[in-house]
């Protein structure tokens, strides 16, 4: 079941702020808030889901085109050494913000990933991040 | 760059063993023979592609359609409490077939997940795992 008053709804309805680095007509993209490494960023549909089992396999399809895209701006801006795409399916499976959405997670060398859901980052870091990834992006071509 | 001699590749080519569950035209799905928890699955594109970054959107869009239909069926087999769907890029997030795969790994409350790529699961088990997630898949209807 869908609950609008989730986190990402009112994200996408702007009622609360996110360091926003892609939209299109069906995506949304934004760092996350409590990042496990530098450039964790995350992406979701504007269509209503919850997760991988109520998303129609069209929009599944969209959104994982439109995280691709993300993820190429992303290693671009901070050149990790390898990245994670993580979707989480539920509680027990580690979601906290039930509107499906994926990670992108930045692997970098010799540094460890910090714990889900943790600590805040800094907003201006956040900000400054974003912008890093918007200008990688801006130099792609368009996404599929 | 693409090693045709990867370990997927030969499964592909049918040149070794895996404990299928599903096929199509497209994408090939199998037990992952280091499990991680019960039910973990993985899904394959037929195409040629190492990771996230050169497969063709198209081509991936159409792996995760695949693997949201895996998803199902293991969802109905093993009834987890949660599922994580995860894909890993290069050596330093965590990739060691450079195929492009998307993990299914099913989560139960209370129990660990067991670490990436330690231990071989019994085969009988993989093999009695393999049948159950393709009964259930017999009863949903056919992927989008």
């Amino acid at each position: 079941m869908y609950d609008q008053n989730n986190v990402f709804a009112k994200i996408l309805r702007g009622e609360i702020p996110s360091f926003k680095v892609y939209e299109d007509a069906t995506a949304l993209s934004f760092m996350d808030a409590m990042p496990q490494s530098d450039g964790h960023t995350l992406v979701i549909p504007k269509v209503e889901s919850r997760n991988l089992f109520d998303i129609a396999p069209a929009a599944l399809a969209d959104l994982i085109k439109a995280t691709q895209h993300v993820a190429k701006g992303v290693q671009q801006a901070f050149k990790p050494d390898g990245m994670r795409i993580i979707q989480f399916n539920e509680p027990a499976a580690g979601q906290t913000v039930f509107h499906i959405h994926f990670h992108i997670l930045p692997c970098y060398t010799g540094k460890e990933i910090r714990g889900h859901n943790r600590d805040w980052a800094d907003k201006g870091l956040l900000a400054q991040q974003a912008e890093k990834i918007r200008a990688a992006l801006a130099n792609l071509p368009p996404r599929q």
